[in-house]
């Protein structure tokens, strides 16, 4: 049974053209005019887009004896009811566990998912055990990406030496390491000086974790990954300080990826403000919301190149759940929602406004994260043989966002109220139509693992150049005896 | 006649797979594995890539009433051999003269291109004329790239005011202004200075034009392109100070591309202390060659994104022409060869150092200009539909660079004695086979002008955010009467 | 008749220290505990302090066929009420005008002055005569600093390579050029096209004159400076972009200083969208008043060194002058008042918050202008055989700032409605007592010139350093003949 | 018994003037013209200046069992024969031991001083008893400077918690921490990792300790600093990475000093290619020796004010001692001498060139450390009532740096070779001439203890503007009831 959608504008993340497309067994098998098939959906003023990717979620995460409320069944239709068709999980080792073990319990979860997943692994530990199963994790579970917590000290946190052990171990696999940075110790050591001056509401979430801290956090890992010469992957960039690090970086030759959210877009810091406690709690994630200065260095980011991605960090905790923390602010459930919001927000907000090209809004939510994790072209692209992940988006199409009318089994959203315009008309996964007219068509299970080869070119390309330029042993004669 | 190319490794912007390719009537007609046709190219071994596009080269050059030594004839030879197979020249218009009758006289020399081809079009000048003119050039002649010399006091070179009015009438056009970023003012005194001093030699070209005045001019270009809300291409950026300048501007969301050359990339201002005044002549061009640290910064500008597009400004002078310089560097005509090298070149110091990698280099030589300047697909992509210029390049085939064996006209090599790895096997243009077995096979007149639209996607998601933040008048009750 | 202030704590840009300060002959003769005199003045609770240097106004200015309404006479009465004992006036040659002619004019203007002035020489126009002249102003008419006006096109402003000349010749004098660094060009094109657009109001004044035209003018004026091999001073830095090209320049070695206005410290452009014409009129200054972020960077600059100098521009029209201006913002004299709010303002909003020391209030507002200058330690200072230009500060005295007690002729203030701490209890001017009690007790022509010599020991290490990496010319034997 | 320094010029931190200095009870007491007195110093021709101040010296520092060569005799003499004339040394107390015991067996190492000295003191552990004692050693000891190492894992080197908590009381004490930063627990892996390739050179030294590590480390202490509210202090600041982070934290704000070391501006790392082991290894420090490009930034940080201080971190060992580390470049003592060269180094390498003025010289060699340590005017000035600590430098003399006409115990000099002009004609400790005529007059025992007190003003500065700026709790009503 061929399906093709028709009348449409093919856009990509370098090409916008009419044309019609036409799919079978799950994949793309043709582009062009005037194409047809047994099934037709009409894409007549819109756009047809790769789907969107979320490379960075958290569904069903285990916390404090619970769970986040979204797991693979409620957050994958808000994914797809958002126009994004795959999604990448983060699988989390309790400190000294196997992660392999770790692995088939994200696995289990994950067999809800409605559309296509994929997970990165967290190097929550070290020792000889993590290193020699990160190998298993690369070679024999299709995982090429490797998370380190540089905060949450005391539960996730890994140390500098740990850092460059990994990023090392990284390197030898052909594996990509992943950072949350923000600086854990100072993180701590702030949020007990604020919880002793009697700051123990939502805001001082914010206060106790400055931009200067996350700034920091980036530029050391960068470093340690430029030490141990392997490219770097930086999840929720969300300040400039943390940019500049990055384009320094990358302006030395360093491989260095950057992720904005789409929440550090388009929400400030002064929603912990609100007199509503919560409100504010709602909004509590890490890092904090900054101000209108920070996002305008993410925006150019995206429209220069120097941040590649826009992710969610999708991690959604009920009002009752974010209750935990009345009276001390670090109790607070970290994590908002976003997986249904994130491709019309960002539309909304950088399209509609020119901040940023179709095309760029194609790259940066969907087609560079595929190449950077390496299932580019199945994923990610238009193009004959790949998936048939896609979106077809109606740029007149609008609503206004609210809680009552989403996917996710959370009873409120941080952008509740806002306008937007580009919605889906219809989402497909591998070739299904799995949304349209408002309705979620897929059903728990459809979505499968995909697995992921390692070493990309940038990585071949980095070790190289570090093969080439290595420290070179000075070759001395007469070198005399040792004193000691 | 269809013809298949077999066995390679396909090569583009974004891709690398193995897969043949199948080409009629000038076209790409398929791309897979196993295709047959009926003449068959064997690519075993190497990659398929998009033929290179140089978008920067002065070929019959006008100057002192002579030309530059290369044509559209051997220069396009030299286009070819080296796996380039699209060259865009500039028509130079006289102070004064009608645009359109400057075109008509590069058209006739063009005539002779055995490669594909195109033009900017050169504002030395401004008028009511040129203003007028600039749109039939956009709308009747394909052309949507204006060149602005802001170097070449006396001669090219137009003020701040004539740049911001020609780049506001780029806006109006959808049309990207170029420019030739050193403050001739600034040149031109200096020249004087050191030719009062009696350095009259080569190496005064450079020091008559150091980082800092490309860097000023660069900086205030960007400025006045932001002001008249048009993105900006900055030619031959060739040290730090120009790209730091593009690379603060595009952080601040501004659309700058910069172009480094392959020249700058590899050589050095050592080669003006040369003691023979024929060695360092024949490196006179502007910008001089800069030192390592310069390189570096540009290397980096590749592999991050802030640089797009690497070029030649191929402008090939015989020796004899430059000694026109002897007893007063000013009179040295500016220019070096580099056509055939720009690729092998930057195989052997990008690719295989690990510097860029193999899609990098496709994109900085082929894929990016074709977006920038708006004829991709059509060309720079290896896709259905797309012309069948094409370089198979042999990653194992190597030679030492020498002018005996180069097509160019002209009697030296910059590159000379520079072993480089990475050579065509074959070269095609619209699917003929112009180059193989070291022989050009093509003849004078094979090559086609490339028209192209104006309005490219940045173009107009720059306008619409210029719109959306245009100053907005105050209005005002009780407004005072005039004090005059 | 000796004079001793007691009691108070001396602070100069160094030191703070309990000592009284005793005077005589105009100069200051002792410093320590204990002294006595013929006349006391109790500083309990002050701070003695250098008297502030305003290196920037213009007094009884020309302005189209009038002249700015405070003169010598109640410009320099402002001047003493708020702390400042000394100002530079720029003399303004009309285009074609002698040097020395226009010089006449601006000592007999100056004759009416209460406090000591000097001047700085503007080049309005260059040619031999200028040329020649400079070398008269430095050497027989104690001048040793040069204005070059970027912008102000059609009257004021120089172009690239008049800058060049007049920036090579200081270098030969030894003396300093200065810049108002804003691109004329871009101006005077941006100022018609809003006209054109119906944008007459004064907020387009701001929009005409956007950050970015001044950061490129400033950046320009650097790079012109280093090529002549001359430090250079660039007048009411007012933004980021300005600051930027400040900090680089003095990173890579060169002599730049910047110099702040006390409204772009403490005033933003959200006074140009008033509702009442009169009050953003009455605020048109070029530059024009930024926001925040600019804000921000000035004041790091002042605490970190960047920028060494707090100023006013002291240029003040009376609100009917400003009604020039009604349906033409172009019209609109240019300046506001600051003089006698100067060191309040700074004092409020920079030592009370902690911003900056109260160490650094006195190199901003008086030492270090007095070493640029070159008329360090005789202002500036509090040395023994300085002279006694002081101001006794009480940092608990407040007041509300208005135009009704203010000496200023104008009938407004910028600053209106501030509440200021840190308020002179008196003023001396060469040992007089000249402000006390609220009250002015100078009288006019008690002000005398100050002559400064040229060559300061920046300027004499910054030409060592130009000689010692001068290009050298490469000795060639063999060269060829011309092939002219 | 009073003396007179006659006929030469004073040279200060801002002054340059002819005067004689008359001293008497080991203080300045006049400054004029034509002084006599008991005794004359005939400085024809000479500079009169503030002795220098070495602020990071280790004398007889402790190392495996032994000592470095250079004790509180022999490294002091070197100091006055190089026209130094006060040292700070480092209490560095075991971890475990209290900060009193240690400080009691300095006390007893530096009796033997030949000139003033204080002690900054390290804080290499972490506990209440070193919190408690903090206040102390500020209180009680005249000691207002924590010095906390980064490096040297596993016996110096603190984390990021104790460094916030060490700084967080510096803050409340009014003391200044200092750092020395290079991220240890890289170091120690890339130790490793060379050592395991058998690279076990000294220039794997160099190897394991690239510039990127050193601003890693600066970056995150100065962020450490600013969560923590107090300024910062940076030892041996040697590469432009360090200095970028430095001068990036002073434009927004934060008050960060940043020292440079003689060796760092004038030597390079092709010290460390030598092919005798021994020319190498006598040059390991950490950090070590970097290239042109870092010299050329710290060169311009001196000029532009961005880095504040000139120091020597003299910490000599014997050729035998260094001889420890043959076979493990791990085990080669850190140090080298410099106490000797390091004024007549950069007066040539700096004053002579142009690249400082004498009044940078001045400050950057005694002045600036002065203020920030908190003993100016005491030393660092030519006041009346300033110790006499002077030196009279020729700026004609000049000499060949040898081992063989050294004070100090060391076998070599890292400066070996270098022609210097600008030496010591005589040099003052509190009026004492210790130093003519080639001879060291002192003695053992001269030297005396500088008491140093806290809180500076930019330290207080900083505290204000930070409870100005600090978080302010939110006010609610209505909080919902805890969720747990």
């Amino acid at each position: 049974m061929s399906k093709v959608i028709k009348n449409g504008t093919v856009v990509t993340a370098d090409l916008t053209y009419k044309a019609d497309v036409k799919i079978d067994g799950g994949r793309i098998i043709e582009i062009g005019p005037d194409l047809s098939g047994d099934e037709v959906l009409d894409a007549t003023g819109c756009y047809v887009m790769p789907g969107g990717i979320d490379p960075h979620v958290h569904l069903e995460m285990p916390f404090m004896g619970t769970y986040s409320a979204d797991d693979f069944d409620s957050g994958t239709r808000a994914a797809l009811a958002g126009g994004t068709t795959m999604v990448v999980d983060f699988c989390l080792p309790e400190p000294g566990q196997s992660l392999l073990d770790a692995l088939k319990r994200w696995d289990n979860k994950a067999s809800r998912a409605h559309c296509d997943y994929s997970f990165h692994m967290a190097v929550t530990w070290w020792g000889e055990q993590v290193f020699d199963e990160m190998k298993a994790v690369v070679r024999n579970h299709g995982i090429n990406t490797f998370k380190h917590f540089m905060a949450y000290k005391g539960s996730l946190m890994v140390n500098d030496d740990e850092m460059f052990a990994s990023f090392s171990r990284c390197a030898e696999l052909g594996a990509l390491p992943l950072v949350h940075a923000e600086n854990g110790d100072i993180v701590a050591a702030m949020q007990q000086k604020l919880m002793d001056a009697g700051n123990d509401g939502p805001e001082a979430h914010a206060y106790s974790r400055p931009a200067e801290v996350e700034g920091e956090a980036t530029n050391r890992a960068i470093i340690i990954a430029d030490m141990a010469g392997v490219p770097l992957y930086v999840v929720h960039t969300s300040c400039e300080q943390a940019h500049e690090a990055i384009r320094r970086a990358r302006q030395n030759g360093m491989r260095v990826y950057g992720e904005p959210l789409i929440q550090h877009l388009t929400l400030d810091d002064s929603e912990y403000a609100n007199k509503d406690w919560d409100h504010s709690a709602r909004r509590v994630m890490s890092p904090p919301f900054r101000d209108k200065r920070h996002q305008d260095s993410l925006w150019a980011g995206l429209s220069s190149g120097s941040l590649q991605v826009v992710a969610t960090d999708h991690c959604a905790f009920t009002t009752d759940q974010k209750r935990y923390g009345v009276g001390d602010f670090r109790k607070i459930p970290n994590g908002t929602g976003g997986l249904e919001d994130r491709l019309p927000m960002l539309w909304t907000f950088g399209v509609a406004t020119g901040r940023i090209t179709m095309n760029e809004f194609v790259a940066v939510t969907s087609t560079n994260i595929a190449k950077i994790l390496n299932f580019y072209p199945r994923k990610g692209a238009i193009l004959v043989g790949a998936d048939a992940d896609l979106v077809v988006l109606d740029p007149k199409a609008s609503k206004t966002i609210s809680a009552k009318i989403q996917q996710s089994a959370i009873d409120y959203n941080v952008f509740e109220g806002r306008e937007v315009t580009g919605l889906p008309r219809f989402t497909l996964s591998r070739g299904k139509v799995v949304y349209a007219d408002g309705k979620i068509l897929s059903k728990e299970g459809d979505g499968q693992f995909v697995a992921r080869e390692p070493l990309t070119a940038p990585a071949k390309a980095l070790s190289t150049w570090k093969e080439l330029t290595a420290p070179r042993k000075v070759e001395r004669s007469g070198i005399p005896a040792s004193g000691v």
